[in-house]
């Protein structure tokens, strides 16, 4: 049941943070620009704490205490909190930022520039734009004298793009302080169509970096060549035995694990409005990958990803060189009843089956000369995937206010493509967990040159607005 | 026949040579140095003047007046004449160098290190040891008043790294100046066993970057992977296409054209040592490609060779994009009757028949949009195998003279696993060439920390005086 008060409220909240953005958008533009210039890469330790201290000074400035939870080692999260009441909602976002490689910015990553109404810098729509938003809304409510309906609690994590490897640890360490009756996860772009879509799960993720080894040091490619073994070779071969072209994974029993989509989540992806054509022509693609099926299916599956392939030298600096190793960094990508150890297990059970000999540190000579096939196998923190029932009572009060708020209902997808750590959040299921994006999906986000467009910026302050006063 | 005197003067000229370095080391040693620290990409035009004036200084030192010859637009080639007669004997090398990496190198290439009896620096020992060499062989002639037996003519190029696109064009504009009844190329490394040995060809080369397309702008692979094309995934499997784990060549017909060894030839390889079982000892191989074949006979076959492979990001700098392009860097090495256009005509006639477009400057979005598959390829400059007979005349005389001289027979390789443009000297076949490298064969001859013996600069002098006193 959903209160009409509530809905009420939701619509009054956003109509007032329709005008303050109008009165105050230099404002929240400069405190986005101040923000985002804040180097915040999750291993900078200095440039972290920097960014939670801005974070502290910028509650502080609006009357309410933040404060910094700590555990040993990890970057600290900023909790804060906003209204009265038995019922708290947590709103998380995450104020660190994936690496960069400056030389392939246009603009450099931590001088923000604006240009086409967009902002450009790490990190301003993943996800400095979504706090910057969360922000303006509370400034908008207390101007109008608009109380929250719940506990609103905001909690911004310091390292979600290294993984959150502490995550876990800060929410069983901190129980009491974040402890909530459901949470919405700001994080994600909106769909391509620039629509507004929620979404009731993420995809988990494990990743790994595989290493194949040549001769001990770098051979004359003519002196050598068709008897050294070629790690570039041997690597090609080992991705091309993992997956093929149309995006399938190789790997025997690997989608046993795969719960189906429901008959409920079926029909709300045939809601989503067909981009794919629009995104082929955008994206200069001649195809895509999983045999036509479109894009809103495709990232509900199992993925294996190739992010990245080094080995000698390319261009100008190519040299008739065998290489004394070549390295690919993969990332899978895992949907509801897999887990990173079970994709652990079976990747590696499968090399092990096709005579690769694994290792998790560098081999020495011993080990090489014992071995035909050593890889090197390094696999990153991970986690499993998460989905909250589509009709939910709190799935339902999240569609509901927004709808109000912003007269449009927003679209639904079971599970963002993505990855954010949904499942700790839900405490084994008992925890509705919802995601809400709100940044432009063209936003290079993780990669250079990253945006966020200012005219969603402005909407996303009347979302805020609406769940704030609405839920 | 062989005379006799020959033999004699071939000896005389060993002992003097001999006698030369055990008083003359330090000097030979510096001028080395002082040679290496010259830096010599072909593509450095300044650096590579000044190490064909330093060479014409060189020569002048012994009273022997050098000049350059020039092509427009290429490196110019050093030549100088000593003795007299109708008879001409080229000694060629070259005394440009590989590109550099400079963080891998433990000692800056062109600041000369010298360690446990090694010289260090890039060109240490390709191709500016055997040059000091022969300066030195001169030197040791000259002191001990023993006259060359033929006109000896120093033929040094400044652009073979760079796949010796000019060295045609010098040939035939300067065929006068370059005219000779043979050539002695002195390039690559001897036999892994420390035995010297001739070569009578060279394998040809040609060589390819490979690029295929993703997105048109990197993507995440969370959003978009499973869907969005992955370019590296795509050059894996076009790798594959192409190449076995074995080394063996999977395009269908390219073994047809390669002309299988004659019993003399396979006579010679059979009397080289084992040298593969210490090898794979020493580059900690636990095994090698070519199902068990021994190195000798697998560098006189075809080769494909992956020399780099670029995309994306690894280790620290890897984040979750699908990147745009990938890109790999192959060379062939070929062996009598293959050319590297036919060559490129069958990788192409071959890529096209499993369906990829294929398209030599970088391709436009309405291209990549109306192909599902497009690849780039980039050829470099190439050129084809050349091979004497083991047994014509002149190879006679060189290995007469070079046993005389060193009191050991030299192993004979019908063809080098590397390049050098010997077919270029060989006029259709009509000039005998043969080739003596003096240099180890642990080098690390195109790769980081090249170097050069010092013991096998010893020993080359001599072998330098026994051919020029003996041919």
């Amino acid at each position: 049941m959903i209160l009409a008060a509530a809905l009420s409220a939701a619509l009054t909240a956003a109509q007032a943070a329709r005008t303050h953005v109008q009165q105050h958008e230099p404002a929240i533009v400069e405190e986005l620009r101040s923000f985002v210039a804040l180097p915040n890469v999750a291993s900078d330790h200095e440039g972290i704490e920097k960014n939670a201290a801005a974070l502290v000074a910028m509650f502080g400035k609006r009357g309410i205490g933040a404060r910094l939870l700590r555990v040993e080692g990890a970057p600290p999260i900023v909790i804060a909190e906003w209204g009265k009441g038995d019922r708290v909602i947590n709103f998380y976002a995450h104020y660190d930022g994936q690496p960069v490689d400056p030389a392939q910015w246009a603009t450099p990553p931590w001088s923000p520039a604006i240009k086409d109404g967009r902002l450009y810098g790490r990190s301003a729509s993943d996800d400095k734009a979504p706090i910057i938003a969360m922000l303006a809304a509370i400034d908008a409510m207390k101007s109008a004298h608009i109380q929250p309906a719940a506990r609103i609690r905001f909690v911004f994590e310091g390292e979600e793009e290294a993984g959150s490897p502490h995550l876990e640890t800060y929410l069983k360490q901190y129980a009491n302080e974040l402890r909530a009756d459901a949470w919405m996860i700001c994080d994600g772009p909106v769909h391509q169509s620039g629509k507004l879509q929620l979404y009731f799960g993420a995809r988990g993720v494990t990743d790994v970096e595989v290493t194949t080894y040549g001769p001990s040091r770098p051979l004359h490619s003519g002196h050598y060549g068709n008897w050294a073994p070629n790690p570039i070779v041997a690597l090609t071969h080992l991705i091309d035995s993992l997956r093929d072209t149309e995006a399938k994974i190789l790997i025997p029993g690997f989608y046993d694990d795969v719960t189906p989509l429901t008959a409920a989540e079926r029909a709300a992806i045939a809601e989503f409005p067909d981009v794919d054509s629009s995104l082929k022509h955008e994206l200069a693609l001649g195809r895509t990958e999983g045999e036509g099926r479109p894009l809103a299916l495709q990232i509900l599956a199992p993925a294996l990803n190739l992010r990245g392939f080094d080995a000698g030298h390319v261009g100008a600096k190519a040299s008739n060189a065998i290489p004394s190793t070549a390295t690919a960094s993969i990332d899978f990508r895992l949907v509801p009843a897999q887990t990173p150890e079970g994709v652990q297990h079976r990747v590696e059970s499968f090399l092990a089956s096709q005579g690769w000999f694994i290792v998790h540190e560098t081999p020495d000579a011993p080990t090489l000369l014992a071995h035909p096939r050593v890889v090197k196998m390094t696999w990153g923190a991970g986690y499993p995937a998460a989905r909250t029932p589509l009709d939910s009572p709190f799935s339902a009060r999240v569609i509901a206010a927004i709808t109000e708020g912003t007269g449009t209902a927003p679209l639904r997808a079971p599970s963002l493509g993505g990855s954010v750590p949904m499942y700790l959040f839900m405490n084994g299921g008992k925890t509705p967990a919802v995601g809400l994006p709100i940044v432009n999906y063209d936003n290079n986000q993780h990669a250079a040159n990253e945006n966020v467009r200012l005219d969603y910026v402005n909407r996303a302050v009347e979302i805020f607005a609406s769940l704030f006063a609405g839920l």
